[in-house]
């Protein structure tokens, strides 16, 4: 469960009856867009081209809950994404061989071997599927309140996109391959091809920014813009670094040279810089949030890996069978601004209770 | 407000009568060790020696309630660090005047100018004092479970310390001066030296490390140990990026690169790697956790900076008086230990309890 | 959202898809026992006897996830129960007609007319369904540990079942009509015959115990056994007072006469009486846990009440028309025992914790 | 800790250096009312007459953070109120001997023995000051709104006051001891004065309601008001039944003896008789907000008990020495309204977020 106004919960599993989540406390009458839910739901699904899984998801969702009459009631919101297309045998051998840097061993030792270790089960990145459905929502909300994300690829391997500008543009990402800059785009799909030839997988980045943020959003302390934001991007299955402004730069950096210079245009206070990432004590000040998410490579890979057998408590060779990503991060980007709209929303709605 | 069996609230100013928190949750029977607390209050103090603010703070600490005859009751224990050698004289300036990529701007919009201004109020860096506190109560009883914390300083500006090795000993910190590499300490301290000497500051970072842990601590999806860990981090003020194990890396890396190979050591599973930081699927993976943390330089520094006067509103420069740190990072380093410490303490207990 | 271990969102809607919740942080490798899911769910059921609505409901439940093999899987646990037989004509008209004393004008106020108004929508006795499917999971795990929920009429108007002995057997209740003195049973059948002859209804009251809880269950303050269970039982539609042990007799009782003794048994410390219910300073003694929960009469009845048309803004006359219940207060039985098992093992598993 | 957009934690004992809480979330700009406080405070602590125990407490309060120049700056709100003019003498008797029906020895069953024990320690109903220190803050906030809380007597022994009417006027409760006829309360007293003659207590009621109420208050299903108010209410020491409206006589009521009928008045729906404590589907109504708390008699009585030594596990008859309240309802009143008021204040913040 994440969130206090605005509360999600998600279940389901990878090979299971489905997936899906309950949002709870969504506003009452928002008309739901059905032509963004599927258009991300597309974004995010593989098998539309090389550079993804082969596993076709049509992922047709369901209102179970919350939606009457096509607006929202204000009740809580069930989605469920039933699963198809689903090849239980791919994974079967997987019950006893450990994918290494995989939940498999973590999820087993957890749950005493109870758990549905089919596709990951719990831990496929599959339920990312039911944040973009209901982050939908959530990024419709917001964009009626001039609020808007966008995310493009920042990196695959050593193939880096330019960064967004001081104010970004969100319909100047590239609508086939999200990039700025469609030349990074190519190398990175190099990248990709190259992980894929070898059976292998790449890592990369995305860069996430929200411009029209009100000044003030955000709580004191435990409640900051990147607390919140940072638990749940790290509740994307593979995110393993999160920076926010600057980020990691800040490191090497002085005072002086990272200085955002304030000034005012007309009544609005503005920053001629914007290294902070448009949040300042933990609270937003107006220029746009920024923050860059690291995704480390699929660690399903047809490559020889050294794991163990649990059953016979052996060591063994792994190879793993199956539908794999080469690489997650084109399809990671509408997760990261479904998840990103739903943590601001639900910011954005406490700061207007006080 | 943070977590779930061991709930931290968390109060104060920095020029007000104190800080503290309250701790809601925490197990009864554990005998507080004053010296713990007296001697990571002490790492955090300023004042100590060149390398950070001048202002002294004597850190005595009360305990309001939850304890008795020495041990704790399981009641909430309240935590009290008064006070005292505040000059706010060095901020009223500050009122109208704000102090670039701080919180000066965000909190006064926020709270409509009620806000307490001085010393950075509520947003103070003060407030860190009494996550030390309360936090060497989570690294005690952590400790007596055989699971032990630490940290040190990964580098400033350019100077960097070695990582942590596959298994961290402690023992090897350097104590006066947190590295592993005393040379790597040296630079950085002329790092220091160079940032104040040109009445400015200097960002750097922190690598800290868990060892003991044991398997299957964290929940699935959202209070994934990173998620957990980085909520808690964020909140610690002028931190701006978390890494796990590679971290940022891996945007960079193939998944054949980074497997952490598993294998057995008798009846354990261990990897010959920790890429992922001890963390997979967001549960433990019984290898030592690993996260870096990295520190904007501070924003309150004597150099000229652009900004705004928002009582006259007008656009100024800036100078910002009275004692500040060049760099926080060591005084960082037992903040960061401490809230690790909190963090999975909750996390810790939550797996003993199904 | 309710719970701190076992986190429950529920959702739906009397005349949508279906009503069901999601179970958080339920324990893995309890194999689910579908007889009792199904016997407790029938209980729950209208349309069994002339003492209830007319409306049947089958109530076939699916598991959509978390459960795997029979199994729980320490994942989140859904649990969908799809609406049939409704037939939404019956109420159509109360869109602008107010029943009295009914969700129909808060809900509809709140939501600035958006709610699903069908059948009460969410706010329908319909989704004490999910509460039933779900409480047979932790009925089922508290009867592993040796704690057994039961619960039985008190009340039906003025016709009047025995209490609960100080140790209550469960198996002395009725099975078709669930009390403990059988006259009292046909005395109530016939309060609601009455009811239901005037196309009324009655209201009435349920005792629910609790045997075998350990010493010790329940967190200090806010979250005190009476404070936990109370907000869950306040939560059943139609619940309007909550009494642990001796309840509102209290008021009139001088200390001396209700002072509950203390003796030795063994090692076992227990009390003569059982005034208090089972809790003292909000935290379990061991001794049974007692509480009534009182149920006032349907709202919806087909004889002439005073109200509103909201669209119109006129006063009006209105006769409920549709398949309503003389009296809940039987089927809200099960209801009642399956939310003191959500509540106390949410209670219990945090007692393991620390 | 409790509460959502409002959260307070609790903290403190009965002999211990004192007890407060924290708010967290209270809006920014509110000036403090210190006389309301004192007036509160004065209405809570006993020692003024005859009808509340000897133990005298003066309630010096100290705001310890989160408030600034007399306003409230948004920040945390920690609120201490030292103790003083305890005698621990008095109770040292009570570690191994346990008082009936007293949190003794549940609280050192559940804590392993290392609960402070004297006074109840944490149990004590010493920590309801903070709660009306805190609650002053939020019946102030309310009152701006219009929103009133007033509480009465409802009774003591077999003494009763009247009922509040249709509309309250809280201006008409008696300042001294508060009843609404004045003959009522002087049996009240000759109750009391009875108890206290012989060594014992009393139990009884107190009546809350709250008017200028908004339409629309409350959440669905888990968060009615009725649930959130009965969580705090049953926070509150010796709380043992909670009513809503008619409450217990649901029970044996018919649906259409208690329909509150509905009406236009101008462009308002009132409701001719409010049955339903002004909460229906636990959403506010607009009508007045009412219920009934009842007081267990104080466990603390000079009368022989029997009881048990923990140490010498034997059974013995026990006489508590010291001062006690023969009866605590009229210093009661004061904590029920504070606790309504800050229950319904964060209810009120959240049904302005959406």
């Amino acid at each position: 469960m994440m969130g206090k106004l605005l509360k999600i919960s998600i279940f389901g599993e990878s090979h299971g009856e489905g997936v899906g989540l309950i949002l709870e406390g969504f506003p009452a009458g928002i008309k739901v867009d059905h032509d963004l839910i599927r258009s991300n739901l597309a974004r995010r699904a593989g098998g539309n081209d090389l550079f993804s899984t082969p596993r076709k998801e049509s992922d047709d969702i369901r209102f179970v809950s919350g939606i009457f009459e096509g607006y929202t009631t204000g009740a809580p919101i069930c989605i469920l994404i039933p699963n198809e297309n689903t090849r239980s045998g791919d994974y079967a051998q997987l019950k006893s061989r450990m994918r290494p840097n995989h939940s498999d061993y973590t999820a087993q030792a957890k749950y005493h071997g109870y758990n549905d270790y089919r596709g990951g089960g719990h831990f496929s990145g599959r339920l990312t599927t039911a944040l973009v459905a209901g982050g939908a929502l959530a990024i419709q909300y917001l964009s009626e309140q001039g609020i808007k994300v966008g995310g493009h690829i920042f990196n695959i391997g050593e193939a880096y996109d330019d960064p967004f500008p001081l104010n970004p543009d969100f319909s100047l990402i590239n609508k086939d391959f999200p990039v700025l800059n469609t030349d990074a785009g190519e190398q990175m799909k190099e990248e990709i091809n190259h992980a894929r030839m070898n059976l292998g997988s790449v890592g990369g980045s995305v860069e996430v920014a929200v411009t029209g943020v009100p000044v003030g959003i955000g709580e004191p302390f435990f409640d900051s813009v990147e607390s919140i934001l940072s638990h749940w991007y790290f509740s994307i299955p593979a995110v393993k670094a999160v920076e926010f402004g600057l980020g990691m730069e800040f490191a090497e950096s002085l005072g002086s040279e990272v200085s955002d210079s304030m000034y005012y245009e007309g009544d609005k206070v503005l920053t001629k810089t914007n290294n902070c990432g448009g949040i300042c004590g933990g609270i937003t000040n107006g220029m746009p949030i920024k923050a860059i998410l690291t995704f480390k490579p699929t660690s399903s890979i047809a490559q020889k890996q050294q794991s163990v057998n649990l059953e016979t408590k052996e060591n063994i060779t792994l190879e793993v069978k199956g539908r794999h990503d080469p690489c997650i991060v084109k399809r990671a980007v509408p997760v990261v601004e479904s998840v990103t709209a739903l943590a601001l929303l639900d910011l954005y709605m406490e700061g207007k209770c006080r």
